[in-house]
């Protein structure tokens, strides 16, 4: 079987890594010839959460098509998230649950999206589906991506499905879900040894809002005044990656894990800030407290969408 | 619950009426409130078909935002296949079995997309998945969908799911699949009563090739000679709609539903017919065979995609 490669979005977080590995483990199983690897080096939550279940880090691509002619997509369908290249592969198969934005294929595929906080929910249910036993260390990960995801099924991005889940894969995995998830979430929210440059482009992506484009990063913390000290420097570090990526706004989301509360950053021309002034309210200063928001794909991107409509 | 419709493509088949019948089911048994229609009337095979197993046609609609809020697509996903207010409406959720192209929505959906050879197919293991039994008008109604779609099997785009999916929906809904897939397809195959006009619009679906628009109409005989008598009139009926819809390229595929073969008529602009030939070769009198051609999605749609690039 001609070998495919498996991997989730640009900035890599645990849900598509871990999700990567899960899907690849179950299409070999099923008789396909995959690998897992990933776009980016693992973040310090995914490190911790790879170390705990006994994984290596999956090897970092920039491109498919120098190695493969198909690939399959987890945790992301747009273009502008995945490789470089994508337009020079076929895509096999898609389990993700965002939105679905220019994504187009020549032939039929399989594609499952669905509305539930974390890809390997749906991963779940595809082992599931397809009468494969989940190892300790599989529902180990997929477990570490969904809390990561759902922010320890706090997000409003969760669903029923998220917690059967998590309640399931804990006992697979042999875990405590509440005390393990904390700790997990503790570990990547350690922003002290990291620059502002880099803080901005852990977990970041890029959309197109009706010819606008945008960068939305979000970084979990523990103590958001203390990430508030480093303000200046973050919005510097925003301005010069807008100016050399022709960004039309950029938006730092700060996340409080665990009041699961937030502030953002924004940077960005006129027409854009207008737009994000429509959906959020009044950014003073470049900032605007966000109680309540933590999701980027709930909370951030429909609102926006519609605001620069 | 607030309600939802449910429908398949314009110049509905028996896949795009049948499929909306039964995941109606499904969907109002999962706690959904749905209601199936279609975009168009019952063509004769469809007709057939829901008779035999106790099915009114569905309410006939043209646009769905007067109605409802939200929608479910069967047996589609192209924008310009569905209602004219697509855009109007929240597509919840999909299930398809066709490429993807220009579908994209604001918020996360549940899609399901697989490469078998009928919507109908996955509905199959849809009602499976979610443990809900398939009473037997549905069962007869999804089983002529599948027939209609392969062919009875025969067509390249069928899978072995599909061939288990007809098995199994045959017993359940107690027919020899064989026997009346045949009466089913001649159902389909009354060229005689119908003039040129509504015969090129009975399954005919657009496409937009790298900016140019085409036009794809199938018909299914048992005589493809007697067919061809109509030649002339076929290919002005194509001509008038070209200009008043302007479409670049109109190809009407005359499938012989007995031996699998089929003969195309083609019109359309200079650029398209090149790209027509480049796809499948000499066009001679705005005509040409295509022996063994028999589906339009995987054996026409992909090498028009390819050739117009």
């Amino acid at each position: 079987m001609e070998k495919e490669l498996i991997f989730g979005h640009q900035n890599p977080d645990t849900d598509a890594i871990g999700t990567a590995i899960a899907y690849s483990y179950l299409q070999n199983k099923l008789g396909y010839n995959t690998e897992p690897v990933a776009l980016g080096e693992a973040n310090d939550e995914t490190a911790f959460a790879l170390k705990k279940f006994g994984f290596e880090a999956p090897r970092v691509i920039k491109t498919a098509a120098n190695e493969v002619d198909k690939v399959m997509l987890v945790d992301h369908n747009e273009p502008q998230q995945s490789v470089s290249d994508i337009d020079k592969v076929t895509v096999t198969h898609v389990v993700d649950h965002h939105r679905i934005m220019n994504f187009n294929t020549t032939s039929p595929l399989f594609y499952l999206d669905e509305p539930v906080g974390c890809t390997s929910t749906i991963m779940y249910d595809l082992y599931r589906y397809n009468d494969v036993e989940i190892p300790k260390n599989i529902a180990g990960i997929m477990l570490s991506a969904i809390i990561s995801d759902t922010l320890l099924l706090k997000s409003p991005t969760t669903t029923d499905k998220d917690k059967k889940a998590v309640e399931a894969l804990a006992e697979i995995a042999g875990v405590d879900y509440q005390s393990y998830g904390l700790e997990e979430l503790k570990a990547g929210t350690n922003i002290a040894d990291k620059s502002e440059e880099e803080l901005i482009d852990l977990d970041a992506k890029s959309f197109e809002f009706n010819g606008q484009t945008a960068r939305v990063a979000q970084i979990n913390v523990v103590d958001l005044p203390e990430a508030m000290e480093r303000k200046d420097s973050f919005l510097k570090a925003m301005d010069d990656v807008s100016e050399a990526e022709n960004y039309d706004l950029f938006m730092l989301l700060i996340t409080n894990v665990l009041d699961s509360d937030s502030k953002a950053l924004v940077v960005g021309n006129d027409n854009a800030k207008a737009a994000f002034e429509k959906a959020f309210g009044k950014v003073v200063d470049s900032e605007i407290d966000l109680p309540g928001v933590v999701s980027r794909k709930k909370q951030v991107v429909p609102q926006l969408t519609e605001a620069f409509e």
